[in-house]
């Protein structure tokens, strides 16, 4: 099998792109992966395009159409792929695919969002409403805010079943808060938050179902955003330019996606994201012992924990207490999230999981911002999960050999 | 590379699936395409799904994680795909590649749409503004119903530039609706036209839009459906107990996307659609003189003209003279759209790539209708496109050796 690597990495800050259109967020992160590196977007050969929230909140499909008007990609092989908050990933293993099959040498993934006004606003009620279109519609009724209901239930079970605390899972955001500081591109790297007032119910903290423990504070953002891979072959480095010693190898991957329903599945110990990470692991030749970076999807902070046992970093019940022991840290056992997560990094959703990618990427050839640099990066792991834990896409990367 | 087989096809009747919920016509064309071949759902080891609507109409994403939820289908790779009106096409062609990856040996594409109330009434205005998504933001202006309008301005302009009449193109709509008749699963199998009924302004038969030529005939339906394909490697025909006598090979395939906006391109030759079908002819090693059984994508009856052309069985500009001329009848040179096409069968956008693939080796099989069946079928050719003639997904497929 052909090897993959990564040879540029692009987003913008997250947060709000204000009036910018979706045929110019799409130009904008194509034009501006290449920029990174110097080539035109006719050195590249196919693409894919994640996002989710677009035919509602933006009243758009054919969002590979908008990317071949990009010049340069007219006519070339593109699909826009959706996997709920998992398309960015999804998009990236769709590029990959094609590249392993011989499609090309040199493919773009594209992730956006477009979830805020042209002033930058947002409309809670819609936005809710649109991301509960990825739950099982039997798992609606009832709930006026789907998903922080659902990931509200899975803190509960979490703290019950591994006698987790509500302050333990708040360290999680503590964390990340701290890291966005240094992330320029995070949505919240102006805000610094203390564990006092992550776990107190005052001001803008408060819970958000009534009768379970989810805050405002264990919320990732709604964000605008967008982020963008070039992935190549060892030939199409060669086209591009770019050496090895400045490319990243996307070494393994995995995917799988669970059933809809929450309910009757075991979501503390998800089997399908467990399954991707290890074939993910598998396919590296990676063992999670050999990983010092990782970017975990963690849409609220109970899936910050699970997330950390997924990738094999803790045993299960036990990623809260991972986070709380320091270890999550730049000089901890594993750098989880060093660029904030989506709680504090921003969850625009079609790009969190390109940026999760480009993120750990930039930790292993070391251009992390130095305050989050880890030293000696050995080898990263992504997971990015959409629905109710369903739909999961998991990622090793190494430096590239 | 691993040569991919269509072991199994199922459709449900094309029209309106009245009070059926997303969930269960996922379940029911995952477990009506296993039915034919009296294997489990456990048999499958990768999926893709495409829709086009589901989001504004269905209020469903995540329908990944809905093909998940029937038994035996949790934990595997899913993804949905989505290429507007070409989304069909685009999920066969996903899990082709997958298998042709090794991600497995089995694999199914499911498309649905469901675009009629549970009264089986349809929004007009909805749905219209809903295909409008799939249309460049800045080609929407003015205009009420945007793809009828749209091709409306391609019909102009294919009769300006070639001479053509729209007795020529309504002879199409004719050709189509007579042979729909014998399709049990077409939505229009019970309406018969004549020419002069389809020429004529009177009764349903209107001009769309003012000062353009396109007519109520001319369009494709508003419908409800879904459809799905079992494919195979030959290990996974082997494992499905599928005799190769009794599949179809997938023997080449090519997908193309040309910049969404109509303006500047020359769309009566669309450069993504003859590099697409060019690319599948290429791979199967096939002429287009070799085909004689066809499905083009007639969304309006100038696209049927188009599609003959696109699959070389037409010089530019003498698509809808093939027509004319009897050529694209059961015994005329090329069978084209034995099954009614979009115009008579019906239009559920997810399920129409899927539906002519799947209509096309039923064709190559002698499983056709008898009025319809081609007379020593040898190979077939698929042309499936979505937006304003934008994303072309094509193949060809032939008896499996």
């Amino acid at each position: 099998m052909r090897r993959i690597y990564i040879a540029s990495y692009h987003q913008s800050k997250f947060g709000k792109l204000m009036d910018l259109k979706v045929p110019q967020i799409i130009a904008n992160a194509v034009n501006g992966v290449c920029r990174q590196i110097s080539v035109a977007p006719a050195a590249i050969d196919v693409g894919s395009i994640g996002a989710a929230c677009n035919f509602t909140l933006n009243e758009q499909g054919l969002l590979a159409g908008l990317m071949a008007s990009v010049p340069g990609l007219e006519g070339k092989p593109i699909e826009a792929v959706e996997n709920a908050c998992a398309s960015g990933g999804m998009a990236v293993l769709s590029v990959g695919h094609k590249l392993q099959l011989g499609m090309g040498e040199v493919g773009v993934a594209v992730g956006y969002e477009k979830m805020r006004d042209a002033e930058g606003k947002m409309d809670g009620a819609l936005v809710g409403k649109v991301l509960g279109y990825f739950s099982h519609p039997e798992e609606r009724t009832g709930k006026v805010y789907v998903f922080p209901h659902l990931f509200a239930e899975v803190m509960r079970d979490y703290m019950a079943v591994h006698g987790a605390t509500e302050g333990d899972l708040a360290q999680i955001a503590v964390s990340e808060y701290a890291k966005a500081r240094y992330n320029p591109c995070a949505q919240m790297n102006k805000v610094q938050i203390t564990l006092e007032q992550a776990t107190k119910i005052e001001g803008s903290n408060r819970y958000v179902v009534s009768g379970l423990p989810l805050k405002t504070y264990d919320c990732s953002q709604i964000s605008d955003g967008y982020a963008a891979l070039i992935l190549a072959t060892a030939e199409g480095l060669n086209r591009l330019g770019v050496p090895k010693a400045e490319a990243v190898e996307l070494a393994g991957w995995g995917q799988a996606t669970d059933a809809l329903k929450k309910e009757g599945r075991d979501v503390l110990r998800p089997a399908g994201a467990y399954r991707a990470m290890n074939k993910a692991y598998e396919m590296a030749g990676v063992k999670p012992a050999d990983v010092n970076v990782a970017e975990v999807h963690d849409c609220f902070t109970v899936m910050g924990a699970i997330g950390t046992e997924v990738i094999g970093k803790a045993q299960p019940g036990k990623g809260a207490k991972y986070w709380v022991e320091g270890n999550a840290e730049p000089d901890g056992g594993c750098a989880i999230n060093t660029s904030g997560g989506l709680i504090a990094k921003g969850h625009p959703v079609g790009a969190t999981g390109i940026a999760m990618i480009g993120w750990a990427a930039q930790q292993l050839l070391g251009k992390a911002p130095v305050e989050v640099q880890v030293k000696n990066p050995k080898a990263a792991a992504t997971f990015n999960i959409g629905g109710p834990i369903c739909a999961s896409v998991c990622t090793v990367l190494r430096r590239a050999l």
